[in-house]
This record gives C-alpha cells, structure tokens and sequence, in this order.
C-alpha cells in the first residue's frame, strides 16, 4: 500500500471532518489508511488495459461469471481455514449484488410483503432494522446468550406463526460480537426449513477473523435450500465500490436474477465487479484481508487492554474474535443513552445500546468501534469514555 | 476512442455471441464499438492516481457533491439547447443512482404499496412493468397519440381515484418514439400535482437527439416538487457502469436518500462515479455524446432508409428524433408476435408491439432498435425481414 503525503494529508482532512477533536467510536466504517488506492487504482490500469470492453455492457443478472469463478476461489479458502473442513463455494451459489444493504433490500422486495414478520437476533444491526420497517415489515426480537441467537427461542416463537423470514448475523455479531457455535447454527437452519422460514445470514464479518477460527459459515450449507447468505467487500475492501454477493441455492437466486430490476438493468455491478476481479486474479485481495486482521486485532487488544485500565471496575470487557465492535455493558450505568451527552463533552461518542433493541432494552449496554481509529485514538477514547462514566456515576452515589 | 486490434476483436466475439447469425434489432444494447474504454480507462487512470481514496470510503447518501456538482454543470448545459431556455440544474436536485431500473426500484419501495396503481402510457417500456409487478403494483394504460401521451386521458382518469404514481418516457419514448409537446408536459405535470400523483418522468433518451431539439425536460420542473425525473450514464456512456442519477426537489429527494437502505449503506456509487466526475471535468462526456448523436442519428436514417426500399408498401416508418428505438406499424400483419418465428427463420428478431402493451394490445406493431448494429447490418435485417412479412402475408392472400 502506498502511504504518499499527498495520501496521508487526504487521510487526515477525511478524519477531521468526520471526528474534528471527538473521537466518534460509534462510526462503522473501516479506517482511512486501511483502505487500498494504490491495489485499486493498479487492478483498474490492467483490467481497463486489455482491450476487453465486456464489462461496460450490461452485464449477466446473476453478475459475471469470470468474476464469480474468482470470488467463489476466494470464498472456498477463505471459508475453510481448518485441515479437513470442506465449504467448496461453488460461481453457480453466486449472485453480484450492490452490497449487504442492497441485498437486504432486494430481499425484502421480494420475499416479504408489508405487515410480514422478520425475526432478529436481540439485540440486531439498527440500519437492517430501518431497511425491515421501509418494507412495511413488523421486526420481532429473540432472546440470545453470549454464544448468540438461542435455537430454543426460534422454536418457540415458530409454534405461533410463519414469519417471512429470520435475520441473523452468525460470527462476530454486530453489536454483540457473539459467534454462533456450530450446533446452533444446524438446529436454526433446520428450525427455519421446517417452517418454511427464509434464513438471512448476515456473513460479512466471517473472514474478519483475528483470533481463532470460527465455525463454517451458514453460507456452506447455502446449496441445500432455504438460506441466504450475504457477503460484501465493504469490511474487507473498500465500501466504496458497492459490490458484495448472495450465496444461495440456484433456485433462490433465480428469483433474484429474474426479478424486473434485474432484467431491465441487467447485472448489478459489471463495471466494479470486473476491477475487483483483477484484483483477485492477482491474490492482492487475500494479502489484504491479512494485514487487515493483523490491523483490526491489534486494535481490538487495545481497546480492551485500555478498557480494563480505564474501566476495569465497571466492566470485564472480553476483545472479539474479529469483526469491528466491542460490546461493552457498564455496570452501575443504567441507560448508555443518558450517558451520551457527557461522553459528547468529554470529546468521544459511541452508539447506545438501547439503538440495536427491538424493545427498548440494552440500555446497559454500548457499542465500541475499533474499525476506523488507531490504537492511540482508541485509548484516548477509552480515556475520555471513563471521565463521563466516572461523572455520571459519581452524582448517583452522593444521592 | 482507441480501436485497437484486440478491442476489435473483442467487440467482434461479443458481437457474435449475442446474435451468431441472426441479427437481433430486438436489442436495446448500446452498439459495443460506442463504448468507450479508452475514455473510463484514462478518467480512471487519472482519479485513482490522486492520491484521494475518499471514494473507497462509505459515501454521503445522496451522492458525492464533487461528481453531483461536475454531473448538475454537463445537465445544465446538456437540458438548454436553446437560446434563452433556462434549465439551470442544481447540485442539490440531483440524487446518485445505480442506474434507471435501481432508481424505479426504490422510488416503488418507498412511495407505493402493493396493490397501489402505477399509471403509464400505452404502449410502455415493458421491464419497467416487470418492475411495477414485482412491487405488487396494478399497472394501468393511458392512451397516447403521435405526440405521446394524452392530458384529457389522465384528466378522466383521475376523475375515479387516486393511483400514486404516473410513470412516463416524455421524449424520445420507448417503444414508441413520440416526444411530448410542452404545453402536455405542463398539462400532465398539474394534473399531478393537482392530484397528488407522483410524477415519475424517465427522460433517460432526452440527450440522445440527433435532429431538431426536443420541448425542455421535465427535469426543468424538477425543483416544484412532485417529480422524479430518472437519468442514466447507460444511453450516453456505457450500461455496465450502472451509474444514474433522480432529480428531484430537495424534500422528495430527502426520503430517498434517508431510508435504511441508503443510511446503511451510503451513497450508491462512490466508486463509479468518481471515475465518471473524472470524466466530466475533462469534457470528455459532452465529446461522447456528441459522436454518440452522429452515429445513431445516421443509424436511425439507414434503418428509414432500409425500411422505405423494403417495406415501403406495407409502412410509413418516419425516424425518430432520437433514443435507440424505431417504433413500426405493419399494414397487413395483424398480429407481430405471429410474425416472430417466421423473422427468426430468416434470421432477424425485433420486440413484438404486445410486448409493451398493458392490455393485450398493440399487435400491429413492431420495435427495432438501432443502438446496437451498424447500418450494414441495419440494412440486412431489414431485408430479412421483409423476406418474412412477405412469406407472412403470401398465404394470406392466397387463402
């Protein structure tokens, strides 16, 4: 990766803006230096350079197939981390789409229909909630532990009725960081094809694994039926290029690539998807994805080690295995969201739990960022975060 | 643009693989020798090499302001051929779409419910009606002249209920090829507004003219409120970009760019059109379309041409003013799907007029498009398909 001045001096007028002096640890977004220009702008000269102007076309509806060969490689090494574990992806269980949000959305156009239920994880991500209430649909929450979504509670909530659809992010939770052990991923696939529910696993953080190996992926299970799985670039890439996939059975995705949309525009990505294929062809996304766990879990173990310092009476904060977010419940702190106003004139933000609830709750709990800042931002951050807890506590014990 | 011979051999096998012999005038594709790579390979060249990787970053929902304001400029010029016309475009009208299908998918997701009626000319772009269907939208025909639409038809329609949505093609229509007069775009959008129908004007053709100038787009109008007109890099640059844009006022604007899906997500192609504002900044795009104008226009007058020495007993096809399409109307074929096998027999296809009807109707007519071969093989698919009507309308007599 190329670090010029002129690349650093941009890095840094892109931070002030976002942050100014506050340290914004509810941002999601990955960190500036983090993102590869230098990969893209070479993948883009040697694709753009070989006289092949395919991609300018309107592409294939499931998305290119030379690129979906490249990212179904990707995707079977990346998936199968441990000797003996097979998760071969085959470009056939594929499908190009615009990202896990388009994704969602496109789903939900066509799967579910206003007043339809969808099941979420309690606590779940906010903006796939407000993507469910923008499809007229009525969001219900399931109990989870630290291990994630608890099958006991699917079945359950499915002796009531049908829901349209079960929305869960299985490894490294967003917000909660929890990763499904393999059994419970088995019994809630099975739990949803029984009933006819359509299992959305949110897998975008599987390969963002900085310690451990996760179980499989739901999507390895994608080719029997009745899931989707969603992967993006967003976390390992660049968000900016809008390209992720679908990974389902052929049947689920030819309702995707057969849908009005598709037809009249055609694939969804042509253009970037054929740059980023470049880039994959070279094994650049790969060495990556490697120096951003490296990255990303050095700066998990910071946090925590600055939250144990700064913190350590009030929370046992355990880093994640991967991902971007710390879940941090506070004890003595009855509403993070009260909180936030003092957090905002120490100089830091963070997102409140009570944002991931379906029912008003985890109000003890907030969510920590380590994507976008460095280590010493995160433990000023953790320093500012301690004065505001320690004066919001103070008062409740002088009353 | 760079002709090369590993570009022309490319363009050669795509050519081939979508027709092999057969020349398919059914095909709304741009001409694959119109796509200019050269153009985004240099555009790209020179935006990644800036040393700014603010693109690669989550973008601002409505669409990066640098390409917004580059992209309001080319319209503003684009939209007043005229002395004396004002269409100034503001930055601050325009949303970043993924292209005109993306757009309409959103606008029916968040301004209509299934079941809701979508209004639309007679006949219509048929995949913007797959589109509508798959929205659970009722889609009704207006009844359209020469000139397009007719105001006293949505007047008396309007007089029953209340449909949410018009959706039209008011210049250089697909199929039909009408373009409005400016007193019925005045008279349509007040009906709306009047009525609280939503407005959703697709002028995707509108700088494609290639003789006369067309009335002021209903973009013009944009500002007002209660009109979405959708645009797109497909027609004037190149489809695989997926890159299009809504004017719109700020407050309709503002639902758009403030759902779940965009506040998941952010804008919908940093990346894309970084690569595109690099290429309006140069003038580049104004260049293009400018070649573009020249060789569609002389395509249209070849596929005229072809017509009147072919088929000048049985039509009176006069060529449009712009846009890809040459709307047909066969005297003594009562039904053009029937007409279909016996063209693919001979080695031609077009679009059968019932295609893009909304109530079984249309049947003597017949879309050929012209985007996409060069006048040779204009003229030959025509004289293929005069060899069909002949062998169509033979028995006929006969019997």
């Amino acid at each position: 990766m190329v670090n010029s001045a002129g690349e650093r001096a941009q890095v840094q007028t892109t931070q002030s803006e976002v942050s100014a002096d506050r340290i914004d640890l509810a941002l999601g977004h990955p960190s500036p230096e983090l993102l590869p220009l230098e990969l893209l702008r070479a993948a883009a000269a040697r694709r753009l350079g070989q006289g092949d102007r395919s991609f300018l076309q309107y592409g294939y509806e499931q998305g290119d197939l030379r690129f979906r060969t490249q990212l179904a490689g990707f995707l079977s090494r990346g998936y199968a981390p441990r000797a003996g574990c097979s998760t071969e992806v085959s470009p056939d269980e594929l499908f190009v789409s615009g990202g896990v949000s388009q994704a969602l959305d496109l789903i939900c156009s066509l799967f579910t229909r206003p007043g339809d239920r969808v099941l979420v994880e309690e606590p779940s991500y906010f903006l796939a909630l407000r993507i469910f209430a923008d499809h007229g649909l009525r969001v219900e929450g399931l109990d989870t532990d630290r291990h994630g979504l608890l099958p006991e509670a699917l079945r359950e909530r499915l002796r009531q009725d049908r829901p349209a659809m079960l929305y869960t992010v299985p490894t490294h939770h967003n917000p909660a960081g929890t990763t499904l052990p393999e059994a419970r991923r088995e019994q809630i696939l099975e739990l949803c094809r029984e009933n006819g529910v359509l299992l959305v696993a949110d897998e975008v953080y599987h390969l963002l694994t900085f310690a451990g190996d996760p179980p499989p992926p739901l999507a390895a299970s994608a080719g029997r039926g009745g899931l989707l799985s969603l992967g993006s670039f967003s976390k390992i890439l660049a968000p900016g290029l809008r390209l992720g996939w679908i990974q389902g059975s052929p049947d689920l995705l030819r309702r995707l690539a057969t849908c009005g949309f598709l037809d009249s525009g055609g694939g969804l990505a042509p253009f970037t998807s054929a740059v980023v294929c470049s880039l994959l062809e070279e094994g650049a996304q790969q060495d990556h994805l490697h120096r951003l766990r490296l990255a990303y879990g050095a700066r998990a173990r910071a946090l925590a080690a600055s939250l144990g310092r700064s913190l350590g009476d009030v929370t046992d904060a355990v880093p994640p295995a991967g991902g971007f977010f710390f879940w941090v419940r506070l004890q003595g702190v009855a509403d993070t969201e009260a909180l936030l106003p003092r957090a905002r004139a120490a100089g830091v933000t963070f997102a409140p739990g009570i944002r991931f609830s379906t029912r008003g709750g985890q109000r003890e709990y907030l969510r920590l960022s380590f994507s976008y800042y460095g280590e010493r931002q995160l433990e000023e951050g953790v320093n500012r975060l301690a004065e505001a807890v320690r004066g919001f506590r103070l008062p409740e014990r002088g009353s």
